[in-house]
């Protein structure tokens, strides 16, 4: 019987509309979504897609299928449309790989707070395995290969691996060297990779070699990506996935299908309209995509640069709108405040400074760990009207609201005796 | 390990298809959905909601849940915003509620294809009840209270019983009688009901006497619900679910909420515009929606009219859009066609005379059994401008691309020797 909790996003979110609404200021960097304007072209296709209300076909219609193998081929995943599904979301195909992959699963520690609750409702053990020092979203090889051996000595039976690239808590991307390793493990102890690539399209630098490792094990490898990051649309829940082409793979596609035809159907009629529009990446929409990853590089780098200028330490981010730094270093200091670990450095920073973070321990890290995570892209602002005015400023971090919220996180992750509340 | 297959639905769906495409004139009544236009007014509201683009509520935002609880309060379940939830289509509920409330499963037999699949998913038990003569989507009283005993005696945990009312496929409503007698049953049994009430606003007769077990049991009933059926939404998925106003069914909301915010997240925001326009029922959608009722009614008489001129027995159809007729008279007759069984029957209706319907068995009826299902609304016609003449003819039976379908419906279901394929 599977313990069901609020999850600690929602618990943030609440605690901070409580503070507000008693006036408090707050920056709540606690909630992972990109929070832009839709895209003009996007609400048109909503509209023209309205007529779309009888039940289509559980893995979407013909052009969105078609749309959206040619997404993976422009990314050097030669797909056909018997290869890819799309649904309400990439969580609830998530959720249905669970569901028809057998076997127990590796997660990267720390990783995006759904993978674990997915695979315990499906019934399986979860085995933790730490990251390298370079990034996050994959496990360090080594330790991955001691993790399924170690794991099967206990009795269980690790069989998939969810990898995120760009990852989300840390904001740092997989370099296809440690892809390639990764790979190698999965080949030699039979493992199904899940690739989790719904931030591929918001690496900052356009010239990052990024590597899936759908290129290097295209048999053991489900690819799993969405418009909710990358077009800010996680209003929307727009998701898909891509399987292998060979047998298994396409069985792996019709048993996800059939869990789809008993939990959610199908993605909305309209929303595939959508999905097909964006899939084919019109130019204009690429180009939009492409202004909200440089807006989305400068303000992690922004929020990196205070966090180093603190003492902390911090993978550089990479992609995505998240900083996830780690104030070891400060620990001695921090304990005079009665910080001792992440959920009081999470309680400190937000009661002290106004400053709303999600500590590691709620995606999976050392509870001990002085580690929280930081999403960016909160800091364009609430309105249409401020995220416009950051999109458009040459230099973002100079739009008032932008510089005034960088100030506030200045003073908190600096722990300053001049912030008073 | 749940054995995964293709669903009844999809597989007559592709034998049509495959024949329309060699060119084969196919009347489909093997589809269930309301196959009409969209109301305007849901348009407006879908591209007005394009703006809820930010992950909101699991549950939904206040404005639905709002409009949602006064649905249910305007229906004689006085309800709270505390007590509701939307989600991408009712079957997404109701998988949800299988995963939550322990315990085995009691279905009737004959009943929707979902539930049976929902409950194997969810690790339950499921347990077959017939139906009484008078109407399908509850079980027979009595028999339900033998079932339950004959189940626990087996070392079953029967718990969960799923009500129907107006029925699929049956067509058929149940009584405030029947209602009642399973309440009673469910008490006696500490049994909960799940009341699926998808088809509640297309009863024929305006002034039927519709009673809800939630009204007679509130504190054991969940009701779902769903704008698929009432406003031909199907591929907008849009459902909601109302639980009981207690602490148990607070929890047992809360614990759907869980399983959202694992699976699916929450109701697309620019659907929950919509929703929030519909649970409020205006005058002017009421009026489209009653007018669509009489519709369905007619059509259904319609096909039963056929029916029953045919020799074969069939309860009359009072809400929804389908017919259920039993050829078990006829027996002895389609015995010298081959035809012994529902999956004869369904492939000699289709393969001589063009007519697709969909067989019992395929609803957990006795396979043996000569009934199938007839979806009626399936011949408003396959464009906008067919389904309106439909819509708005005094006597839709008679708008000429009914009447042919209809003619062809005759020659099926008399058998006709004129029919030559």
């Amino acid at each position: 019987m599977v313990i069901r909790k609020i999850s600690p996003n929602l618990a943030l979110d609440h605690q901070v509309s409580l503070r507000r609404a008693a006036g408090e200021p707050i920056v709540h960097l606690g909630f992972g979504e990109a929070r832009l304007p839709v895209f003009p072209g996007l609400v048109e296709r909503l509209t023209a897609g309205a007529g779309r209300n009888s039940y289509g076909p559980v893995p979407g219609y013909p052009g969105v299928l078609r749309a959206v193998a040619g997404y993976f081929a422009r990314r050097a995943m030669p797909t056909t449309e018997e290869q890819v599904i799309v649904a309400p979301g990439s969580k609830a195909l998530l959720m249905a790989l669970q569901l028809v992959v057998p076997g127990d699963v590796l997660l990267t520690e720390p990783c995006w707070v759904t993978y674990a609750p997915q695979a315990l409702e499906a019934g399986k053990r979860v085995i933790g395995v730490p990251i390298p020092a370079e990034c996050g979203g994959v496990p360090d090889p080594d330790a991955l290969r001691e993790a399924v051996r170690a794991a099967r000595a206990e009795g269980a039976n690790p069989k998939i691996v969810v990898l995120t690239a760009p990852d989300n808590p840390t904001g740092t991307t997989a370099t296809p060297d440690l892809i390639r390793r990764i790979c190698a493990v999965a080949e030699d102890e039979d493992l199904l990779l899940v690739s989790d690539e719904i931030y591929r399209d918001l690496v900052h630098d356009p010239g990052f070699e990024y590597l899936s490792p759908a290129e290097v094990a295209p048999s053991r490898t489900v690819v799993v990506t969405g418009l909710s990051k990358s077009l800010a649309l996680g209003g929307w829940r727009i998701g898909a996935a891509r399987f292998p082409a060979d047998e298994a793979g396409l069985r792996m596609r019709a048993d996800v299908a059939s869990v789809a035809s008993e939990i959610w159907s199908t993605l909305a009629g309209p929303m595939q309209e959508v999905a097909e529009y964006a899939f084919d990446e019109p130019a204009e929409l690429v180009a939009r995509r492409d202004a909200d990853s440089r807006l989305h590089g400068a303000l992690a780098r922004a929020v990196q640069d205070i966090v180093v200028k603190s003492g902390a330490l911090s993978r550089p981010p990479t992609g995505g709108f998240y900083v996830y730094p780690d104030f070891e270093p400060l620990r001695e200091r921090l304990a005079h405040e009665g910080v001792v670990d992440g959920e009081s450095l999470q309680e400190h920073l937000v009661s002290r400074y106004g400053v709303a973070v999600l500590a590691g321990v709620h995606f999976g890290d050392d509870p001990r760990a002085l580690r929280f995570r930081a999403a960016t892209s909160v800091l364009y602002g609430d309105t249409p009207e401020l995220q416009r005015a950051a999109m458009e400023a040459a230099d973002p971090t100079t739009v008032p609201h932008v510089a005034e919220a960088l100030a506030a996180i200045e003073l908190a992750f600096t722990f300053s005796k001049a912030a008073v509340r």
